[in-house]
């Protein structure tokens, strides 16, 4: 028997940050028809409000040391501020969301990352998607909405990155649904030259990828989201597009799609 | 046929602010046997995160003005970072919880409360609860935890009070559920002299309350309290306890049973 289809669309900070351009978003993942799922990112709202607490933001290679007290920032600003305005203009626009996070019904459970030549902290990688959990809350019509934390089981909230929230649940939810994964982002997708908006690789499976790669076309933040997205589709997940927030509902423009 | 009973349990300041107290609590609360929801407050994180975001709390006969700065103080403390580390401590001792706003699957509407002599600000009085959208996550034995915080349908988070929200849930499910709803709070029940822990008045019916508040035994905050408890019966709930929180599962000690 055919699955059923489940989009699941992930959105980062670009769109979190610029309110007019969240709500556009919004509209349109209203309107994206059957069963879908919304993960997000937090942004820099967090690095602010942790200023203002005057907790210190370290970074190493450009990742977050998340410490007990970037922990708890992340829960306030992940876990409630954006993830509860979210869903609450959802259902403004008539979609049931229901905000979520790794901890609740369960659904994501990770492990601390082991301490190597960095100790990330409270940082989780994930280890299992309770996918048939998730599942009861989308049979009963619910649009969940996941913020970028998740829990270890035994009681402790970890930070995890949300393209890879985002690739987990679409690979979990691959065992009873066709997945379309979509990452919107800043670009129009995946550029062969950073500064050129129009560069867009329209079509690229993992040959061209391993390629591109080795020719170091890829700038640092957009190797981890493309290394997500060949898992996922490795893994079982049916199609994976890239691009800005509007190819959800409009596929005229330039996106990316990724293929084995 | 005889409904499902439904435990409601709620928990204030009290509860939240002490971890031990709250690990033991939740200890409790995880062995409670059959359908359950938790309602809890926020205490006075808000207060001491806002003090540090340079937020000034206004108070108004001893209520907390919610501006939009408030708000989101409060959007972050209980429904991020008090929420979801009660979610996440749950999911440790088995319990299938699942942390909720009132807007999560547009559990709790209320409208923003009229302005009279008291601009009370992003305040919510409630309107509506669907008791059948929360009984679907009931019937996939899902542990509901609610934070006090509602929606007006329009997009906007409104702050409420637990208490309140605690009584409307109960109303609103006493249709399906045969309902206990529990008031935990740092006294052993409803004293006859506030100073006197001993002086627990164990059973209370309505027209002993009309007299007792007539002769002015109860104080400011306890009120409140009292006329939810009393709503909630006279509108179908089947019992209301009022006591400290090992009374959910200790019933030998002495509490405040209410009735009509």
């Amino acid at each position: 028997m055919a699955k059923e289809k489940l989009s699941i669309v992930k959105i980062g900070g670009n769109v979190i940050e610029d309110n007019d351009a969240l709500n556009t978003f919004l509209e349109h993942f209203s309107k994206l028809e059957g069963n879908k799922i919304l993960v997000h990112g937090g942004g820099k709202r967090a690095t602010s409000v942790a200023a203002k607490l005057g907790i210190e933001s370290k970074m190493v290679n450009g990742r977050r040391i998340t410490d007990a007290d970037t922990l708890e920032v992340i829960t306030m600003v992940y876990g409630g501020l954006v993830n509860k305005n979210i869903v609450a203009k959802l259902q403004a626009l008539s979609v049931e969301s229901i905000g979520l996070t790794g901890a609740d019904v369960n659904s994501i459970r990770s492990v601390k990352r082991p301490v190597k030549e960095v100790d990330f902290g409270f940082v989780g990688d994930v280890k299992s998607v309770a996918y048939q959990s998730i599942d009861k809350l989308i049979k009963a019509h619910f649009t969940p909405v996941f913020c970028a934390i998740t829990h270890d089981g035994n009681g402790q909230l970890l930070n995890t990155n949300a393209d890879t929230i985002a690739s987990e649940l679409a690979i979990g939810l691959s065992k009873l649904y066709e997945i379309e994964l979509t990452y919107c982002f800043e670009k129009n997708g995946v550029l062969m030259s950073v500064d050129n908006d129009d560069s867009v690789i329209e079509y690229m499976d993992s040959g061209t990828y391993q390629g591109l790669k080795g020719n170091g076309v890829f700038h640092d933040g957009m190797l981890p989201k493309l290394e997500n997205c060949f898992h996922a589709l490795e893994q079982g997940v049916s199609r994976v597009f890239i691009g800005n927030p509007l190819i959800i509902s409009n596929k005229e423009q330039k996106f990316t799609t990724l293929y084995l």
